[in-house]
């Protein structure tokens, strides 16, 4: 997506054929400052660090970091330890394993010779596959907003409402969320996205306003408690939110608060539609309320808050009295009742088992295995 | 209630006898400043900046306001520049154009001689109404509380969530849905509070953290986003949030983010209070949702926010890209349909024109004249 007028994405392979640019993400969205990787190590603190998130730029990430290494030293003994450095980044990450998996078990068998480039290649590949997923992911969504701007007086725009950052730069390109915003917003519809600004860690005003905001894209951030009131008032057409997990049965995993949304669009008749990349799937899950255990992070994203002064330094400050305990609870789980639609790469489905099993059979297979 | 130990109320006579004390709520919860007013001047820029807020401490403030100006000048002139200056710091509160009048229709046929001490003694009156207001919506709401209490095993403590701050704060002592908590508190139960930080701007984390601390009630703060993933996970027994209007059919007029708790609270069969003060009943208006016109407020509320730098000074930071529109709407409408029950100074009422009008038929008469 473009930035500065650029089209650019979140990680590239440099003009100089080896070493690998990234947009540094901790310092959105005040600076923009795009960090050089040459080394398997520096990969991997931009993992730790956070420089880079979401799940799939994690993924392509860890890729490129054992192509990095494979540069300084393609022997077992360096490919193992790459493996395990870059592993030991994010535990959580599921795009992480993958992604280092699929290049231990390439490497692997290959001579010592051979490693580099087909390193640098399946990276690449990786990268390129989360993009077509995007873009697949974009076109189912893109026929959900053309049938709502169906409806339509002329000069009436499509309202969506997005929760958190489920945007380009938490992919390689695209997003998933917004792949069918910048897919519209690309053909010419009117649209326009109210941000949620997303307390704690505020990825919805840091990173998605900043997104949109460089790409053109027409949006307005409101505090998380606005979006019911919105609602109320006719002002969203409809909601599309990523998701960090999908059970079996359509549940929704995704960042807190986007149940409370979930509620407010079925109390309203809003659509509530959920994009992702099919990899997000947990077969293996049933339930999301009972089985998936909800990280509490630390209290410091709650009780302060970095942001720019006038004097154009950046601070921290604290914002909850000195004393005060803090809960800090990522995610919260939608159950799959308040789900519209789940708009994944092939196809929108229906929040149940027998649509997510028909529409990928081959993951049951692996799920029973 | 309780600030550093000591028993304080938001605003009271100082020792000396005349000029009036009242703590400056801008600069919570970082600094306990008191500020002492000494001139009707200085009371009106008290309430114009927001040094005291709340609608019953406002309302207190302005009639302290007259009592100094009277002081000072108790001529008509005086007398009615002081209602002038006084009405005009913030033209929506209800109740201070009730406090106000009141004072003026009661010192208006006096002699200039008596009025400086009725204005001092009707100042206390009003103080004291809304102490004696707020008593009774706790005597109330600690049975409801006390119902919940006798559910629990041993050990077992009952969780309240509320919204915003209907505190002592924004009242002379006890507040409105925390008096039903500060009760219970002492009288040994064992209560926890869920304090929604309300953004944007932060009165829960800023206002209500601070008075439960200072008291020592538990109680965490946790991001908006929050209270839907605590109350699917049975964390939440009952919530309590205050309002600013509830219209003849039982709409709840508050916080902007009210609304979302209501409805999370309905999805997940957790009991939803409203504490009020019975002025803030509106017999004139019937539906919430059509008629109450929502305000909104300035941008920056929303792009920049303030705390307390590690240096220990107070700063303010951008957290909204530059270039960024944003919307601050500052309330919502809570339907009938969500409320559990009113908790007013009278009894827990149902939220419909039925209820209502039994309970305050004076209002009826008065709405129908």
């Amino acid at each position: 997506m473009k930035v500065q007028g650029r089209h650019i994405r979140s990680i590239w392979l440099d003009d100089d054929g080896w070493s690998v640019n990234a947009i540094d993400q901790r310092r959105l969205p005040h600076h923009f400052v795009v960090e050089r990787l040459t080394t398997c190590d520096s990969a991997a603190e931009a993992i730790r660090s956070m420089l880079v998130r979401g799940a799939p730029l994690i993924g392509a990430t860890a890729a490129y970091g054992m192509a990095l290494a494979m540069r300084a030293d393609s022997t077992d003994r360096a490919l193992d330890h790459a493996y395990r450095m870059l592993i030991a980044t994010r535990p959580t990450a599921i795009n992480l394993k993958w992604a280092l998996d699929e290049m231990l078990s390439l490497l692997r068998p290959l001579s010592a010779a051979d490693r580099m480039a087909a390193a640098y290649s399946r990276a690449a590949d990786i990268a390129e596959e989360d993009v077509v997923i995007n873009k697949g992911i974009g076109r189912h969504g893109l026929a959900v907003i053309e049938k709502i701007a169906a409806t339509k007086k002329r000069g009436e725009r499509v309202n969506v409402l997005t929760h958190c950052n489920a945007g380009w730069l938490a992919t390689v390109d695209w997003g998933t969320a917004t792949a069918p915003i910048y897919l519209a917003h690309e053909q010419g519809r009117d649209v326009h996205v109210w941000v949620d600004e997303t307390r704690p860690r505020n990825q919805g005003a840091s990173l998605t306003a900043w997104e949109l905001g460089h790409h053109g894209v027409p949006h307005t951030v409101v505090p998380d408690n606005t979006g019911g009131h919105l609602m109320q008032h006719g002002l969203v057409d409809l909601v599309i939110v990523g998701t960090d997990r999908v059970t079996a049965n359509g549940d929704v995993c995704n960042k807190i608060g986007t149940y409370l949304k979930a509620l407010a669009a079925r109390d309203n008749g809003v659509p509530f539609y959920v994009a992702l990349p099919s990899p997000t799937i947990d077969f293996s899950v049933d339930d999301g309320l009972t089985q998936i255990p909800i990280e509490q992070r630390a209290a410091d994203e709650v009780s302060t808050i970095t942001g720019l002064t006038a004097a154009g330094t950046i601070e921290t400050v604290r914002i909850v009295p000195e004393g005060s305990p803090v809960a800090n609870y990522a995610f919260d789980v939608t159950p799959a009742r308040l789900v519209t639609g789940l708009i994944t790469e092939r196809g929108v489905l229906k929040p149940d088992r027998a649509a997510l099993s028909a529409a990928f059979p081959e993951r049951i297979a692996t799920a029973a295995e």
